[in-house]
């Protein structure tokens, strides 16, 4: 079974090499836990592996991800040109309504608008499918369309949309905000899920577990972790 | 009483031989427990003694769930030349509208469509029941209907379908997912069951406990299981 | 006061003799503690006595019922003919359309139906009240109700309907399914009646407990019963 | 301060000698606790000193009420031909539609007809203002107001048809069944009345407390009671 | 800072003084447990020292406010016939739609006409402030408006009325049941409130503790109180 | 990374200097705990090092909340006269509709007008931002909008606002009741937000505390205050 490393140096070895090609997992843990910053390292990684990425943000425009990975060094520019790079900014334009799209940015007029967005990844899917190459997609949030859509919408949607992601055997990270939902919510999302990891903080310790992973021995671990300015590390 | 063997090799006889001729029974347990490959193994046991067999997915369409049967060894192309193997495909037209049925699959639109699941399984069944068959039915499973339905809807749906199953003396067993529904829900699914067996995990260590089953003295005791690459097994 | 014996020896001595002619009284148990088999054997006794019958059914058809009743040797053909026992059957035509009336079979359309079932169930109470017969009726279940309509109609249905019964000096027993509804949908139901009895099962121990009946001594003691082919018996 | 005996000899002198004229209180309890004997008691003493009685039955016909205190020797039949005793049968028409008046029976057509209740009350209220009497009124019950209309409702309209009573200076119980109802609507009815009484059983002890009651030093001590062949009782 | 006395002697002392002109005060407590008697006193208090009055009662009449105060010695009529004494009755009407206004009695038609009594009241404000009175304001109760109208609607309504009481630098008391609302709902019109006061009674003893207020160092200590012939008083 | 000081001497060292820029952040707390006080401090404190103000009011009218200012010494008058100080009541004239604008005073029509918000927010906000100001914004509070619509509504009114004020790097305080709303809601706030400050009371005792910033090491230690006629201090 062909493995994607998510690029935590030491953390992919403890699940057997990385995530199975076509899973679909779901990234928990509280505010400012490190969660975008998991999903940038995974985009980026896979970039300079050779796979395509694709970034959708629902919190913040596509720029404003775009600086925040360059200030990890993590500079998409080149892969942007190469063609395989791509961001669906789902937010930008409920704040500006005057922006519009980029060769590499595709803009979605409103978090609300689940067909557009439906319609834009499956494109975008199919593009990188035709290349032949491995997909990596980064959601950030799900939790932000929870606060856009009623519960039985979202899930809905993403019971399909998961589902178009497998048949062109992408990896997909799904961040979700702990606290914020229902717990039958959590669990609901957890199922439709190939596997979760949590990222947590007591004080100042930072801790990453992978509470289940498909076709994976999970050994349900919490590993200290830092995050230093190339993003998050396992701590010695 | 004529029984039905599950196809667990020393499960079976702790249950009197079989599940009964006629009950329907639930099949409960977190994500990852064994439930859907319980489910397949049930079918092919049937398929391998004579029975007929039907398998519903709504999670993953039918092409997906016969792979992972292959993947255990489990091929069910003979059965289906031979016409006595279904598949009932709730989700493949919902990811891809361009499916279509073929000679062993049919789609249903959306899992929405309960009357045209009613349908569908309806004809599958009274075609069966003239071929003088045991027929066989899984049902994976009962919590994607209750992400698309409310849950008055969905029992009622299922008070009404499995009083046709039933009628034509099937077996079926139908797939929940604990811990995802409110537990008046689990408790009203129970009811409408003639039977429920628990699949758990805990750390490496898998049970699968009957917690009930019609006409049966069922011993409601934990019996440690592994999953092997020929499907679920009794660990000595 | 005139009583009428539920037909289980040596529990009816405990009561009284039996439920007070008038009464309605609810059968409270989990899943399989025998319920259902305490109705058929109150119909059952009462026919052997002289009493006229009503059975009716909500989770299956009349004929199934009746097929249950002989099972236990309780052949309610003679009184069928004799036109002392009806059958109410609420659910067949849901299931098979094409099911029709016999003489001693009413069906209803369907569980919503309340009107036709209130018509149907005062023509016969008022069939029987001409013949001068006490009149037993069981009816299996009330929680099928409350899976097809809100609880405020089906109590309002019940506070109507038991009402109608309590004019023709009728003794029912209505059944309801424990912790499959709300706390205080089972307190409600359980004001609307004139006794609760609760069938219970402990590991292989089954128990029978009178909750409360109007105008008895009611001892509020669990009794140990077994099913044995001939119905209900309290255990030596 | 002119008050008004209950009629149970040793507790009316534990509470100053009876109910203050102009009072509502609450009679709160479990199913069989006497509530409805407490309430009848409560009139029939009326009418044997003089005072005026309204009866209100939500659960069964004035008939049936009239029957039961006839079994404790409290025959109403004189006092009605005086014209100073009044049975408002909320419950009668909706069992049989052919019920009709009688010079001592108001028929309610239905649970759910506020605006007649509250004429008809209205009326004999004033009726019997203008003959100069203290008038008693026995609602049983309002927990069937609440089974038929949702608590909003049944609490604005007993928040208007209270101050009623109250520009009569009639003495009200209200019966109200314990653990069928919303914390909040039993705070809220607490909080609409002058008073409240709870009628207890435990095994076979029964009691009556006084929780509260305007203008009287209350003790707020459950006392023993019985419920003999002529109605409640102190036990020694 | 002017502060306004709410007349119990020995209590103003314990906070400063009395409540700051301007301020509004939520008085909470169970039923019986003096919340009327206090709001009385404060508007009389009021009156002997030249201020204006506002008494808006929502669950009795005008005249059965009127009556309680002089059965405590405070009589209002002198101050009524000076015209800074007005009632506003927002309960008669739906009692006895014949009642009409008089002199010093407002009547609202019911409880849910929230504009008629914001324009009553805004009138009555203006007038008195073109008197340049300090205005005292009574509310009985807010509880009253709870069950009239959703939580949302009655906070709106006060979260303006307030606004308006507080641009003439009307001192109002807003009375509020406690254990009958949401615990939220309690909350939010403490938010609205300058400050808070409760009213306890634990077996007899009574209790009124600040449990803050604007501008004002509250000791947030239970004082001992007793209700006398002459209203509320600290215990000695 | 730019710093703006909240103006509390010594607190902000302990912030590393101050919220950064950019950054919205959310002041929970109990009623009179000082949280509009910090607002004033924030926006005042900005006034004097050259940053332009807006504060948002939503419980009191524009007039109010500057006449508190002045209270503490914090005259904005002169900063209205340069442009840089403006206030935004929505308040105001749902209290006195013939309240109207000035020319550092705009008026929203009601609490529910967010369409009218947004645009005088994001038009206050451009032209500060032509000006090249650092903007800091007050909203005392969110709470208020949280009574006036639902949940829902007011979350993705805030998601896009904040994205505004974030464009025009502009600090912004957000008021917000605690205890007053469901847990979740104070969860995804605080999801929407870069930092949580909360102020508390235990006693006589009070505090200030950094429950987590944005690119902040925040101790989250509760560090003790006081307020004085000069605003809030920390304590010796």
């Amino acid at each position: 079974m062909k493995r994607i490393p998510i690029g935590i140096p030491g953390f992919d070895e403890l699940i057997q090499g990385g995530i199975p090609v076509g899973a679909n997992v779901l990234i928990m843990g509280s505010p400012m836990t490190g969660k975008t910053t998991m999903a940038m390292q995974f985009i980026y990684k896979g970039l300079t592996v050779g796979d395509a990425g694709i970034f959708i943000s629902t919190n913040e425009t596509a720029e404003s991800v775009k600086d925040k990975m360059i200030s990890f060094g993590w500079d998409t520019t080149p892969y942007e040109r190469e063609g395989i790079m791509k961001y669906v900014d789902c937010y930008g334009m409920m704040v500006d309504s005057k922006l519009s799209d980029t060769p590499s940015i595709k803009r979605i007029p409103s978090l609300l608008a689940f067909t557009s967005m439906s319609v834009v990844l499956s494109d975008l899917c199919s593009q990188f499918w035709k290349l032949e190459k491995t997909i990596r997609i980064a959601f950030d949030s799900v939790s932000s369309l929870l606060m856009y859509a009623n519960p039985e919408a979202v899930i809905r949607f993403l019971h399909v949309l998961l589902g178009r992601f497998k048949m062109v055997r992408a990896v997909s990270m799904l961040i979700l905000e702990e606290g914020m939902h229902e717990k039958t919510v959590e669990t609901t999302l957890q199922q439709l899920s190939d596997g979760t990891f949590r990222l947590a903080m007591k004080g100042k310790e930072r801790t990453l577990t992978c509470l289940g992973l498909i076709a994976t021995r999970c050994l349900n671990r919490e590993v200290p972790i830092e995050i230093t300015e190339r993003g998050i590390a396992i701590k010695e």
